[in-house]
């Protein structure tokens, strides 16, 4: 998926990140498919009930222990392909953590850490497996590294960012009024991918007061004039995360149906705090500078409780992973972070707007992924 | 999603969990995201990095941690709207463990169940929270009572089965030379959706030697006259999986492309252990006995060892779980188990033949839900 990726790179991955656990004090990393597993080799799996395992330890090659039957996919992935990787098949009747343990020798009181998304059912077969070991989380390990992105995976996320783009303004410019959340939800995964996706991964369409509800699952609700219309989607384009939110008024066509002063109100704050959390990024700001940036536009409003989430998160392989913009992370931003800003307002009953970008921490500050107008969007919808 | 569950059903699920995990001497089970939590509550939460966990103790109600953000749409899931479960939201600057240790105060050496997909990082923390508890998977708890479907999901299992398999005819009679494997997998999960999936899940193209690789990743090899295209779909609708394979040979309109004769017997053997797979199910046959029914030809024939998978697995809320049809699963079957039948042929370096339906055991046998041709789709592609 992510063939942009030159193999070269993820034998240098592998090295810094076997650096990084020696660093550490970590004796191995124990990576189950998931975001770590393609950063490191390119191989994206399915995640299985069959186990599959990068063991990397912090003083010798790294080995996958993977089911007969996936042995050939592994082996396109390029870290793999290319020998960087040695490969350790298990047939069905075999157990898996047998292979494990003769690539991994136990040594008693020695620190493992595994993938964050690893299933709890490997795990505790791992943890019997290593009953004098001592088992963490490799995020603090390998989530520095693969938190800052490198040109080519920018390249990746603004290709993601710009079919995001397009989705949204071929929604907007569409018939929506009569249509159910759930047949728009159905053109939002359409869209997105006839514009390249792997796959679309969500696709909030909230009508009307379910926009003040921030993750709403859309249903058979039909969605008419003279009320707002918040969708946020996005997905995987090789291999790399979309994300974007709008927050449209659908009118009918009907100039009497345009937002009312409340909904201008809150719609307009919502857009200066996306610009001014933007406007507070730059490198050496801690993340949670940006969410105080952003939210001190809504608090100086009254609006404070309304806006009730984090304003971002770090976005990659995962749709949300490091770095985090939320209070209490004062991480400094690095050159090569990519997040979302994404303030919005909520009032339960009525409606709510969000406006979400991805952008980059660039050296002379914030490099914004999407190009879609933060200004009002009033579309007829008919 | 689970729109055809009524939501008493969720309640009396909720209530044979807490008996059973009282029977099996666990003191409560943990659900975290994933098919369990949306079996006891039809919540089709997403998976994120925010705990969301459902307690469910042997002895009382059942609690759902969520953060503040997904209160509304967990509200909207059936068992927690109606009050079957308390929900306790957490909010963004809150520790979500504290508020399961108050859900569930700690008493030492007792068994705790977390479901078998929960993310590593949320074990690690719970083993943390509760340090004299002994943690296990859930799955021998409630996969017992979550493998049995009641006719309402057995219905829905069909119309998915039904789905994919116009998807695969749909594929059968569209033009297929010349385009590439990937193109051909963007089709497949647009037909999909198109069908009513909620998502495609999986879309193995894999042409001519490709069909060897049991689970190829499609890519730009175009495809060519004179070759097999082997296709294994399958996604979710309306929360329940399809997964069919059939394996096509595509002649691109040259009389003289057809299959060779090698071909034609591997595939006979293979259609013919389907069969004899799909005859062996009965209530009270072990799930292993399928797995031999249809290894039986393939092993007769000489060719055993290019088998080299089980013969199924279970399905329903999930694409892979319980039963498993594999040697040494000597469970019996009962009425109600889903699962695939799915023997195949793989001769590296020249082609494979696989082909897959997905069966219900009923009292007289196998209901099979897949209702494509199992004789040669021998089809033009032009």
């Amino acid at each position: 998926m992510s063939g942009a990726i030159p193999a070269a790179r993820y034998a240098d991955r592998l090295a810094r990140t076997a650096a990084a656990a020696r660093a550490a004090g970590v004796r191995a990393l124990l990576i189950g498919v998931g975001p770590e597993l393609e950063w490191l080799t390119g191989y994206d799996a399915k995640a299985l009930e069959r186990l599959t395992l990068l063991v990397v330890p912090s003083d010798g090659d790294a080995t996958i222990v993977a089911p007969r039957l996936e042995v050939a996919a592994a082996e396109a992935a390029a870290a793999i392909g290319a020998g960087a990787v040695r490969v350790r098949p298990w047939q069905e009747s075999e157990d898996p953590y047998e292979h494990v343990w003769e690539t991994l020798p136990d040594v008693p009181g020695a620190r493992l850490a595994v993938s964050d998304t690893l299933r709890a059912s490997f795990l505790l077969r791992l943890q019997a497996t290593y009953p004098h070991a001592a088992f963490e989380v490799a995020g603090p390990v390998i989530g520095a590294l693969r938190r800052i992105k490198d040109a080519d995976e920018i390249e990746l996320l603004r290709a993601a960012a710009g079919a995001a783009d397009r989705t949204i303004m071929g929604l907007a410019a569409g018939r929506l009024v009569g249509r159910t959340e759930a047949d728009v939800a159905a053109e939002v995964r359409a869209r997105l991918v006839d514009e390249g996706h792997d796959t679309a991964s969500f696709w909030i369409v909230a009508s009307g007061p379910r926009s003040a509800s921030p993750h709403h699952d859309p249903d058979d609700r039909p969605i008419v004039g003279g009320e707002p219309l918040l969708l946020d989607i996005g997905g995987r384009r090789a291999g790399y995360s979309s994300d974007i939110t709008r927050t449209l008024w659908v009118t009918g066509g009907d100039p009497a149906k345009g937002p009312d002063d409340g909904f201008r109100g809150i719609f307009g704050l919502v857009r200066d705090a996306n610009a001014a959390g933007r406007a507070a990024v730059r490198p050496g700001v801690a993340a949670q500078d940006v969410d105080r940036a952003a939210r001190a536009v809504i608090d100086a409003a009254g609006h404070g409780a309304a806006f009730f989430h984090r304003t971002g998160h770090g976005i990659g392989l995962e749709g949300h992973e490091d770095p985090y913009i939320v209070e209490g992370n004062s991480q400094p931003l690095e050159v090569g972070d990519a997040f979302s800003v994404e303030p919005g307002i909520y009032l339960e009953g009525r409606y709510g707007v969000r406006i979400e970008d991805i952008v980059v921490c660039a050296e002379h500050g914030a490099d914004v992924l999407n190009q879609v107008t933060r200004e009002p969007l009033i579309v007829s919808g008919t």
